[in-house]
């Protein structure tokens, strides 16, 4: 099976959650004369609308990258991105909570629900790479530079610890946890750790 | 008419009527610093939301390995596909109604409506390959092996009476009957029995 | 510019116009133990949504088959499609709205609205297709056979005087008028006027 | 990397935001008699939705015409893609607040909101552009003509200018912007300055 199907399907779930994303930002009543000031205070919404949109969008450019390096696919290799683009699909639900908790007494509840999403997500990811090379990389197009596999694998490596860290911290600060998710997002957005720079 | 765009919109259907799931998910008003107990209590909506994920991801998967097979489409053919979709895009419909009843006392009949839906799509799913192969297989690739034909006919079979099953023990059981739509979706995810293993 | 970049923006439209109808069937509140007859009451949701779907899966195969003849496309033309993309897109709309009107006093105002809804989508069909056959066929593929774009051409005939004989009808009936939209949804699913029966 | 995979995801999010701002025109509820009184006073809905679709039309095949000029992108580019797309999936928001604040005095407030999305959209837009043909040039296809090249650069000069006037407008009359916003939806419907007449 070629992985062309996949592609479509996997950007089709992608570009959804991230799209749908701006319906869980929530839209002031206006009537009442200060809708700018209402505005101001729903940041929150903005930000984590921001922070999710960026990492779907960098997952969606990994994925992409990901895919460009698989010869073939087999039927293990296709479920397991199916429970990967479940995982990205809930993305909008804790995106919401944790814009909304992040200034009550549940910021820490919602933090942390941010944090297992994202850290279940990158354990899927990390178990479709790991697994298309295994067995001596039964999966990985002949074509394909070792090298390349090499530098994926090494890059794929800080995205579980990063994220549970930032879960953990969530039990200290929720406030810092959350600056800990935008700033992975940023990281990965200036860095581009997965791919070549020029990839 | 060739399948390439058939396979472009029913990509599509399928992938937004997954992602859409997520929008079902109760968001729960955070506030009160109970947060974490609120999420725990509805676990239901997170299973549900998972079960009907992997059934829609499972039937992308077989509705893209039977339209490998299609040679080429007729209206007829184009139409079944219109009404499978139109049942796919409906599930998201039952699948709030069983994660919202099940602890209640209307849980059989949100049971009830999650089985029908399945057990349509699974007539319609049916419908589309019996029709395909009818008068000869006239819409099948000529350069498909036959035996993959009669193994795809062979592993079609279960489904309809699966789904009516299941959903006839909701008239004994809700929790009976959603513990058994959960457990078909697995099925599929582990046996793979519509295509070979390494298809 | 060739229509491939087209057909996807459309596709994608069509596809989720269609997937988002599910959201605007009322999902009833469970837990009073009379769901069975709550669901019940909503039929008009339901045939709504069926009707609207296949209504939107019936103008993306005519869509698609109006493409299929076209050789390029000039600026006129891709935004012709967007106007009828943006009344495709609005369909959700006046479904719901009828939907929920459809035993109040309110049915009237609620078929009128969309009747001018699909009569609109109907003329601006009408107006691509006339614009691309016209100056001689300016943007019709030279392969393509004078026969299919007369029949195309004959086969448009019938759907904006249709929609506005259904709109006029709810003046006297809601019912009668919502039938009728049913009606001209079988009647192209059955009968398949636009392209031939095989093609 | 070629770009055909990101006209896959920037198309997804195209047609899925344009889709999504259905969701937000208010459905009245229906019952009371007078639903043909209340759709007319929802009219700034149904202009902000056509108003906002065009817009995103209109991006949509700046957006490709731009990307066909590309011979190759770079992990930069790919990334001010996905800021532009997190623009433009932003839109249903202010949209909404638009279309119901309109008539109160939140007006101006909500007339701004829509406003700094779009020059923010518009300045995205530069930037993948300028980006693109900066150091010579070295993301334009090789076989792109001189010609074309300086025609889209010129093309995109009044795009911001013209957002960021009708935002400042907002601050006399948030009608005056409104009205702004909408001749900028249509001037570029009309004379499609971006891409030759017959591109």
């Amino acid at each position: 099976m070629s992985t062309g199907r996949l592609e479509t399907f996997a950007d089709g779930v992608f570009a959804i959650a991230a799209t749908l994303l701006i319906l869980n930002v929530t839209v002031p009543r206006p009537g009442n004369g200060n809708l700018a000031h209402e505005l101001g205070t729903h940041w929150p919404s903005y930000v984590a609308y921001a922070v999710s949109f960026l990492t779907i969008g960098i997952m969606w450019v990994n994925h992409h990258f990901v895919l460009t390096q698989i010869g073939r696919a087999d039927r293990a290799f296709l479920f397991l991105n199916i429970f990967l683009l479940l995982c990205v699909a809930f993305v909008p639900f804790p995106t919401r909570l944790l814009a909304e908790a992040l200034r009550t007494p549940d910021a820490r509840a919602a933090a942390v629900a941010y944090g297992v999403t994202m850290t279940t997500t990158a354990v899927f990811f990390n178990a479709l790479w790991l697994y298309a090379i295994s067995r001596g990389g039964h999966l990985i197009d002949e074509r394909v530079d070792r090298s390349i596999v090499a530098s994926i694998t090494r890059s794929f490596r800080p995205g579980v610890p990063s994220y549970a860290f930032a879960t953990a911290v969530a039990f200290v600060s929720a406030w810092a946890s959350a600056a800990l998710y935008a700033a992975i997002a940023l990281f990965y957005v200036l860095t581009g750790t997965l791919s070549p720079r020029d990839a």
